[in-house]
């Protein structure tokens, strides 16, 4: 189904939609993505669904996309358009970073994954303000991200939610695709809604668990005490008044392959696994572990596969995305059940989900961004986190988003959410990464993170394909030693040594050496990457 | 009571003691403190009751530093006795800063306020790692502080517990002072256990609520949704067996008078009250506001004491630590109802709430500062938080800890459990400090902050008694002009501004803007201070 305005007519429900459909009364209000297009002006305020590029509306916003290209919107102030856009995390490259590129997005929060928004962002053409990701659908109902909105209703910060769903209930309720994320909030918050029936997907109902949102004074406690309790119903609760429109859409999730494993990222899972053992063995963990959050990427997925093969039972996972090497670790017999926000399979990935559907459906849950990154059920359940930041310093704090300080990545996810209240915190790079010019030219250890995201009261763990420092316990004096020597390159040792030694000498002299620095060098093996393409600096003078 | 060798003979119950410990059995445990001190053994981990200087055991520790003094013991290494001190924040220094003096202390967790021990921290003597204060207590039970310790019970992470009481129950448990802090835990970690119980104070038994703590995979919610909620018992179970002594005291808590208010502190509160009634009025927060958190210190209680003569009625307060002006809160009528993990009055203070127990005593409940600092239940009321930093930088990460990096003073406290889970995260801080030579040489604003213990993503508002930055929903281009000029001292505001102005020019032209910084310069303003006395620089070059 290619969405262009030759689509106005196709404005009679298909047999399939009529059966995912249950409330006969939205059925009149179909349309074509087309038809709905030009309603949006400049300056609205927009939440999508979607997480980790799954879920997410598709034919409405490419729709919204090509309206703009076709009367050359952008090329004249006067018709240019704008909006505000508010997704619980990233959804496909092909509706956002086609929206970026078309400079249709004054403001983005809170993640985003694309080369075209990232440019915008780090061109100062769009606004983007990264959270944690279980604030943001909170912060979003206080009216945190509304404040400048002068026009439309003012008890609704956004203007337009557009939701994908694979069903609609009798009530009129939404059953969601593959992620959940803010969904919940944004339909709640918007004054009108579109609702993007998927029908090449199943309809997946189920899946889903969703809890009543309040707001303080009102907020009761998530009665979660196990990954597989259920606190909810199977489909978003909505005022079926504010739904404007529906669309049918057979637009699969735009997902790509898995990063591959590498060697360092399977010794990065070698240390966990036998850290993980040794902490079995001291009786400080159970023989199942306890929950696990891994993020995205090449050593998510080797110690996803490590596990698969590793010592462990009976094992949960309590996370925020879920990515193919799940299917292993499930059909290994050792992973017990996942709850996640969002599924983020590759197309091969979702095909055996889907055609394996009743080996799996009842060992999945997927909740609200609100409730999966919930400090409060990570730290009552004891989660074990493990995420990759750009760097980390010798006394453990880390930058999950800015490299060199300024250029945004991809934002800050869920990384804080999860570490800061996690049972045993965990983050994992490679010890260093190649510049243009040196194949080991940035140290992933450095002196001060040029960004810091993650404090030193956060990490319990940083390792290495080097190895891993059991930080636990450490005064800062200790720690510095301790990560220069176990996660350090080889390459970077002694001048990360150099600097400790130095910054202590000089520290002590002063009675200034709990946390020793020097600040007037602090920076510079970042500065002499970007003078000098590596950050292999001379000397400390 | 002077506790001196010569009270070895007084093992005969006082009529006041026999009163106050409900279990006969353990009035044959009684000891006078200087038959205790020679027990504790070099790298001993002992564990004190205590919080905000106040709560903590007094008799015990000051012969257990008598003994080492009258003997001589730190002169010669084969005699030197070094502690592992671990107690919920400070006590005070007339204990921990004498046993910092006599060099008694090899490490220290998780906060401190004293001279000596700062002293002894930053000349590294003393290993000191500061952590989330509601972290500390569960770490502990983990057993995080414990992996090097070869000796005693490896189930026990601490060799001893020493708390305050003032009342024990007929099945031995513990009704503390006026403190609970991480005495639960202590008590829980503790292979031997030594309660002072203090006749001086009156039997506090009703005032706290303690509930029991388990670990992972048993935690469950916390049932709070009301700062009056109760969830557990009035006095700390314990194992009866594990008691190996108990020791009258009629020591007072060594507190002193609150800081004062100055004409700063009461602008900073004005804008602060004026910002929550403009909250109010657009609907963001109720009449009552919600529930509030707020720090020690003269801004702390220019806001106490502007809120009682505020616009606000049946106002809660959940928080850390109550200072005197909730008297005046409480009397003028607005606050309903308090709870924090300590009261820590001034002498009078102490004497008017003990004199007119009775108007207080149900509008007050003390807990565990697991509970008190748990980010499951600030989210859940929404509190408002309101701490001091030492530095906020442009983007507001702020440092809490370590001046100028380095030095710590008294460690994070529960600083980032508020802000980071709070409705409404605030710093206040006066735009600048005096330096030696310069009555404004210290710009609270920064560039970049030396040390980081808030991101970023943790704060809402920064406030000074310049104006205030309300930084909801903005990103980081926006942010940094509104801090240096609602913020800023303007002795500082061009300075910062052309640093703003530079990094922006600087990163939009490499593609890397949207948090602009100019690494080599970050913090060009704290080192002129270490070189010159001042943070105002000349020029950016």
């Amino acid at each position: 189904m290619k969405l262009t305005p030759t689509l106005r007519s196709a404005q009679v429900a298909s047999a399939a939609l009529k059966e995912r459909v249950r409330r006969p009364g939205y059925l009149s209000k179909l349309k074509t993505p087309a038809e709905l297009a030009p309603l949006f002006k400049n300056d609205d305020y927009i939440g999508w669904s979607g997480f980790t590029g799954v879920g997410y509306p598709k034919a409405t916003p490419t729709a919204i996309a090509d309206h703009v290209e076709a009367n050359n919107l952008q090329d004249d102030p006067a018709t240019k358009k704008k909006f505000n856009l508010f997704v619980g995390a990233s959804v496909g490259p092909e509706v956002e970073d086609r929206w970026a590129r078309l400079d249709m997005i004054a403001r983005r929060y809170p993640h985003q994954v694309g080369k075209e928004i990232a440019k915008g962002i780090n061109a100062g053409r769009i606004n983007f303000a990264d959270k944690h990701l279980s604030m943001f659908p909170q912060d979003l109902t206080y009216g945190y991200y509304s404040l400048k909105k002068k026009h439309g209703d003012p008890n609704k910060p956004l203007d337009w939610a557009i939701v994908e769903a694979t069903a609609i209930t009798e009530d009129g309720w939404i059953v969601p695709g593959m992620s959940v994320g803010a969904t919940p909030e944004l339909l709640q918050s918007a004054e009108k809604i579109i609702i993007e029936v998927n029908t090449l997907l199943p309809n997946l109902e189920g899946l889903h668990d969703i809890n009543q949102s309040f707001l303080p004074p009102h907020r009761q406690p998530y009665l979660i005490s196990h990954p597989s309790d259920r606190i909810g119903t199977t489909a978003i609760p909505i005022d079926p008044e504010r739904v404007v429109a529906i669309v049918e859409s057979r637009l699969a999730d735009n997902t790509g392959v898995n990063a591959p494993e590498t060697q360092w990222s399977r010794d990065i899972a070698q240390h966990l696994i036998e850290f993980l053992s040794d902490e079995v063995s001291a009786g400080r963990m159970p023989k199942s572990l306890l929950p696990l959050q891994s993020g995205i990427g090449n050593v998510a997925n080797s110690i996803i596969g490590g596990l698969a093969n590793g010592p462990f039972d009976q094992v949960q996972v309590w996370t925020e995305v879920l990515q193919d090497t799940f299917i292993q670790f499930f059909d290994s017999g050792k992973l017990e059940f996942a709850t996640a926000t969002s599924i983020r399979f590759s197309p091969d990935g979702f095909e055996h989900l889907l055609k394996n559907w009743e080996t799996y459906k009842n060992r999945l849950v997927l909740r609200s961004q609100q409730v999966a990154n919930s400090p409060e059920i990570i730290r009552r359940l004891g989660v074990i986190a493990m995420n990759t930041p750009l760097e980390v310093d010798i006394y453990a704090h880390a930058n999950s988003t800015n490299a060199l300080g300024s250029r945004m990545l991809n934002g800050l996810g869920g990384s804080a959410d999860f570490l800061r209240n996690a049972k045993l915190s965990i983050m994992h790079t490679p010890s260093s990464r190649p510049s243009k010019t040196d194949p080991t030219g940035i140290s992933c250890i450095v002196p001060f993170a040029t960004h810091i995201d993650q404090t030193e009261h956060d990490l319990d763990v940083v390792v290495t394909e080097q190895g891993l420092a059991d930080l636990r316990g450490l005064a800062p004096r200790e720690r510095a030693p301790l990560i220069i020597q176990k996660c350090a390159h080889p390459d970077y040792r002694d001048i990360l040594m150099e600097y400790y030694d130095r910054a202590l000498h000089e520290c002590l002299a002063r009675g200034a050496g709990h946390q020793p620095h020097m600040l007037r060098n602090a920076f510079k093996m970042q500065t002499n990457l970007m003078d000098n393409g590596t950050m292999k600096i001379k000397n400390w003078d």
